[in-house]
């Protein structure tokens, strides 16, 4: 019998009572399968260090009950048919699962519910333009071993808990004194809280301000991951629409929209649109923010990547108010397997994040904290984003000059010189699901921008990510979506 | 100037509004300072490839709305007096924050804002008794970096996303294996779902079952951060008490208790008190949780360490009612640091997990899911809890001899022979805090049992962990705390 059982010889409960639990315990938990023999009582007695007797007494009260059987000259036996109807001895493969269809779900759990509401991925292409992605093959991973290596160390203090939720302090001053700089964010490092990603940070924002009902404003089209977020919540999404300086402010501050406690907007490369929210309505946006007691949520999720330009100064540091949350992601211009990100928060919120932080899941992984600290303030990070704004420069015009070239008049670019990916409105009969369906079967994956228009979407505009795929596939790729659609008649254009 | 200005010679907006709005925009941002002196018009014309009389139309205009000074013989700068009152050139430290007291939190929010909810940990002292941390410096670090670096390497799939929130599925499968065998759960791997730590599996556990309101029965006294994040989500508490055999199943099945949705429960090792909950009590919750519709979560923190005796199975093992969710961390058996944890959830309810995993922050950081896949697999794990367990079962000895040799019959040791703490009853007059507050001073620090009690504490019960001291250190704090408690006079026992 390779099933030890466990007796305390200072617990209350007698001995052979313990060893009858245990017994018990292991026949209906199945590790004691029926018809298994079991030692002899002489030998459990020994290797328990209890009386024979204890041990008789156990078995006697076993058998009594119909979970053992004793067969003459051999020994005892695990009873092949135990009375109890509580046991469970089928194998797990075959075991037919009852469904829980009594346990009822929080409102939350039941929005979750819906298949709908979360799709899991489809399979891969050979030629991926999926967005979000940055160039895999061009990230410095063997510089970012070395940087692991160094912290993951004997007497490092990598292994421990932090003494604050917010993350490593080093790592929000590295990330404070970058965004000030790089991005004009008025901050302290007092204010960064380091989050699991972009996705944790609209999460924990979420919860922490809107209640089932309240109202969330955001670009029409937006970011598809931050209205997940909001409707799990139960939010009520008050949609505004954009054009190509960004969101469109006036709806908000001209429109009657009622118990408005958040606006989530990306000034800084509207998504998926491309558009850069001008200055006149980053003010607008922020006067009426503040008047109104409305937070905003600025995701500034690719705005290192600007060609040929500056980045363009964040929302947050043109904010008096205090009515600015400032969102960052390292899953750009890292990579996205590394779950860092960050908040900025005005001050007096600080203490209610890192709450708010500890409860989800008390803190980031520390060592790639220190190797992120050490990776910006050696100036790899700074290094890395140059090199790769070169790169997806070349990357972009490319992908563009393809487009002209084998779209022609078919085909309309949208969005400004930036970011890793831009939209497109293809000219042509087919709905979006045939195109995406019949570039599949040329072996070329890409994304419908429709998903991410709460209202109706005009319909024939595709998202195309370009920062991960060589010249070579762009153009390939693109040669053959146009072949697609070149092969049907060119509808009438109505502008 | 260092400030370099973007322009789009494609876009809609003139050249002359474009340079304006970025010289304009880069002073209310605070990029271009007052007195700040600008580049001339011809070198900034030169420098952007326009035209100068381009950038002089700029110029003018900002010079007539009071943006620009020129001083003659010296050139042009920006203004000492910005007219502008959204102009913020005060530095960080010197501004005055304005609180965001118009800003109203979700109820979420509003129970987080109270400091008492959370409160920020204390400076370590010399001699730290604080529970939950293991041998920081027995952990196979150097291993553990090798098998980071293993898949830290060009060409790896460590960079991307995962296709599924649930985890990377080799380590999905070396969990479901090792709990299979080693905790008698019965699982597939499609059933784990990789949690960043426990904290973020009960958190999601709530989200996904609990509205305002509902109940939640757990133990009394029982684990903190598990009531954290049920008092959160608005959960009604229904504390049920605990004896040596954990949680007294009779009061919730006999009780009237309106509206449970969930049970939380710590069989293996009642936390604090040490108690296992008994076969029968075991059996007697599944069979009312099956009944009555209620999940049962079974946090099973630290059941690797029983010494002397095997593990003792999962409830999760014996339930033929899918109503067990089992949540199981290596922060305890590698390092609370790596914010790995796992969920076993029933097959129905598997996808709802994976969405509300994506929602949360979509994916744990994949590397350190790769290393922990091989140091399962290799046998690493089983090999480090075996050493572990028998280094903490000679502390927990040292432990135990210290308090029976220094306080005598001043304490009572409760718990079983498992984990890595152990709860003490101190037979004093001192009060719990005055009992922390002398300790502290003498380089102690511990932590009372009465945080964990939802109603009234009997007190003068401590937790003390034991698992990250050695011997020495055991023993000379048992010492210190012994000599504040002998300098005064023994209370009466009143039992």
């Amino acid at each position: 019998m390779d099933f030890a059982i466990s007796i305390n010889p200072q617990a209350a409960l007698p001995l052979h009572r313990q060893v009858y639990e245990e017994l018990r315990w292991g026949i209906l938990s199945g590790r004691l399968t029926p018809g298994q023999k079991l030692p002899s009582t002489r030998m459990l007695a020994q290797s328990l260090s209890i009386s024979r007797a204890t041990v008789t007494l156990s078995y006697e009260q076993l058998l009594s009950e119909g979970y053992l059987e004793t067969i003459v000259g051999s020994g005892t036996f695990v009873c092949r048919q135990i009375p109890d109807d509580l046991l469970n001895t089928a194998p797990i493969e075959s075991k037919l699962q009852p469904t829980t269809t009594s346990i009822s779900l929080s409102a939350y759990g039941q929005i979750l519910s819906d298949k709908a509401f979360l799709r899991l991925p489809e399979a891969e292409l050979e030629i991926n333009f999926n967005y979000g992605r940055p160039a895999f093959d061009k990230f410095p991973i063997d510089l970012w071993r070395q940087l692991l290596a160094r912290h993951c160390r004997p007497n490092s203090n990598v292994l421990d808990y932090t003494i604050y939720s917010m993350g490593y302090q080093p790592l929000r001053e590295a990330i404070a004194t970058y965004l000030t700089r790089s991005r004009a964010v008025k901050c302290s490092a007092e204010q960064i809280i380091i989050v699991g990603g972009s996705q944790q940070g609209l999460d924990l924002i979420t919860r922490l301000f809107i209640n089932r009902g309240d109202g969330i404003a955001l670009e029409e089209p937006g970011y598809l991951g931050a209205r997940r977020a909001f409707l799990a919540q139960g939010a009520s999404l008050c949609p505004v629409p954009v054009d190509t300086s960004g969101l469109i402010v006036s709806h908000l501050t001209t429109g009657i929209i009622p118990n408005i406690k958040l606006v989530y907007v990306t000034p800084s490369h509207q998504f998926p649109t491309g558009g850069v929210l001008s200055l006149p309505r980053r003010l607008e946006l922020l006067a009426w923010a503040q008047k109104s007691g409305v937070m905003i949520i600025e995701d500034d999720y690719d705005s290192e990547y600007r060609y040929g330009e500056r980045p363009i100064p964040a929302l947050q540091g043109l904010d008096q108010g205090n009515c600015v949350i400032y969102l960052g992601t390292f899953s750009k211009v890292l990579f996205p397997a590394l779950r860092l990100g960050y908040l900025v928060v005005p001050d007096d919120l600080v203490s209610i994040f890192a709450r708010a932080k500890w409860l989800a899941d008390r803190q980031c992984s520390l060592l790639e904290q220190y190797a992120l600290t050490d990776f910006i303030t050696e100036g790899h990070l700074e290094r890395h984003i140059r090199r790769m704004r070169s790169l997806y420069n070349q990357r972009r015009q490319t992908l563009v000059q393809s487009l002209l070239s084998h779209f022609g008049d078919r085909v309309t670019i949208l969005g400004e010189n930036a970011g890793m990916h831009l939209m497109i409105k293809i000219h042509t009969h087919l709905n979006d699901d045939e195109i995406i369906q019949r570039a599949a079967l040329a072996g070329v994956s890409m994304v419908a921008a429709y998903p991410n228009y709460l209202k109706t979407s005009p319909g024939s505009e595709f998202i195309l990510g370009y920062a991960e795929l060589n010249e070579s596939q762009i153009s390939e790729g693109v040669r053959r979506l146009a072949q697609i659609v070149s092969h049907l008649p060119q509808p009438r254009q109505t502008k």
